[in-house]
């Protein structure tokens, strides 16, 4: 395998040519230059097969999901897409699974304006690293630390979906009541998720902090509670659900809604003096699910009018400690 | 395995604290802040055992080795070392290997003032992906495609060391002549390279293009040779060799010299205005070891006095064709 002429051949010419990369793929480093009054937000991630993928995914989706990975930690900053590089590991130089894997990726960095710059291609089991590059202004980027008492929880999309497809194919686990659109939907949802570029970078200036939700929404919204020293109450009742979970069981579902990953869809809180914006600007595409409170933790209210700690109900939420 | 736990531990500590670091591990990106004027040099590399290092390697070494390769992609450059991040695979979490690696990493990352901004830690076989980040004048960026006729070729250090050591463990290649002490010395520059990141700076407004010899002098010039659409005569009289590689046969000390990579020294050239720059302030750090022509391919004058094309040689020259 000769890592020139791979490189080369299959992602060369993949992605849109911006204006500020002075020099790609081809020397010792790309060269790249950030605008003015805007700092770089940068992400590695890196998935593994057998570990973050099946061996049989299809080489386009998985093209797909590695990069939307890093795209939607730049949603979860508002950041703007701009540059991504790509380490490739691969057992053998498969012509045909490059051209596939390629062309999934492509795709998405054509939708969202992201240049491949650089990369190393190196034989071993498959493993793929994409670091991601965008811009934004330092005090406008979403951090995880900035959720206050008062501020409205909100995500976008709907939740669990990636899990109900990942509980499938591990556990054989099936609900009667799914049709085959309704699986290849779950399907799609884990394998090409949608990162929300959009609507993270649309909320630079109205949400107060964001985190993408790659590990459940109760481990994610635990990292903004944790960072931001403060505590939520969950209204179970409005967690967002597509069409296809509304026909699983209503505890199954709440349970995939709240602690399944792999979703990429934005957690965000909003403070009250943008309230109104959310309800005009965002409606359809954001949900309010929770507010921020002085509470030592993570709680709903349940049907009892009980207050339930979903900490200790041992929901994931502890991933972090 | 905690992914978040680990990189806490071993990692958000480990190296020097920089003021262009607005946002560091722990957010969703790092924000990163480019001086005016200035552009960002990135560069990938991924060392997977078995193809980069052996499995034995202590992992002191392969933490200084993993960012050593980037190092040298910013020497390579001309670029100021600022930001590195880090995806790691490893097969379990040992707390062992996790404290030398880091510490390898750590020790070289100070002396170069590179800060580890943003990382992923992830399960799998063995596997480690650095992206280094560094800053140039994009007017003072060393490319390879900038040498002209008349200019003199340059190296770095000593050429071979590296190969020796890789030759020694792969067939069991040996020479009598060699001391523990040499032996020693060739296992360091393979496992240790010292990235040249001072005299690759000072190189800016000197060298009118440069490259890191990691693939070996002949594959590597040849790519500035590419770039430039140049040709190049070497003396081979000139390789410059360390003291303990010229106690072996000066035949095989020529071909480790030429041939073998991991040297991680650099290769530039250099016009005629700057010549006497070369000889005052950079004697005793670079030798002079040919001249770029408009020969086509890369040359050399045997003892003879014949003109001998390295190319046609088969000496590795035609590496990126």
């Amino acid at each position: 395998m000769n890592e020139f002429s791979l490189i080369k051949h299959y992602f060369e010419n993949l992605s849109p040519k911006r204006q500020d990369v002075l020099l790609s793929i081809g020397d010792d480093c790309a060269l790249l230059q950030c605008p003015v009054d805007h700092v770089i937000a940068v992400s590695i991630d890196t998935l593994v097969e057998g570990i973050h993928f099946f061996a049989d995914v299809p080489p386009e989706t998985l093209g797909h999901k590695s990069l939307a990975v890093g795209l939607s930690d730049l949603a979860a900053m508002g950041a703007a897409p701009a540059w991504f590089t790509l380490a490739l590991t691969l057992p053998e130089a498969n012509e045909n699974w490059l051209q596939n894997f390629s062309q999934g990726l492509a795709k998405l960095a054509q939708q969202h304006n992201i240049q491949l710059v650089g990369g190393d291609t190196t034989r071993g089991p498959l493993s793929i690293s994409i670091q991601v590059h965008g811009f934004v202004k330092p005090e406008q980027a979403l951090r995880r630390s900035g959720a206050k008492l008062g501020d409205m929880i909100y995500v976008t999309g709907s939740l669990g979906d990636a899990g109900v497809a990942l509980q499938r194919r591990l556990n054989q686990w099936d609900d009667a009541r799914l049709t085959d659109d309704d699986k290849a939907y779950f399907q799609q949802r884990l394998e090409q998720p949608s990162p929300r570029n959009d609507i993270g970078q649309a909320l630079q200036e109205i949400a107060s902090s964001a985190i993408d939700i790659s590990d459940g929404l109760l481990a994610d919204l635990g990292h903004i509670l944790e960072k931001s020293n403060v505590g939520a109450r969950l209204d179970l009742s409005k967690l967002p659900l597509s069409s296809a979970m509304a026909k699983i069981s209503r505890q199954e579902a709440v349970q995939f809604a709240l602690q399944s990953g792999d979703d990429y869809e934005l957690c965000f809180t909003v403070p009250p003096q943008h309230f109104s914006i959310m309800e005009q600007q965002f409606q359809g595409q954001c949900t309010k699910i929770g507010m921020i409170t002085d509470d030592d933790g993570l709680f709903y209210i349940n049907e009892s009018d009980e207050l339930i700690n979903l900490t200790e109900a041992g929901t994931g939420y502890d991933h972090f400690k």
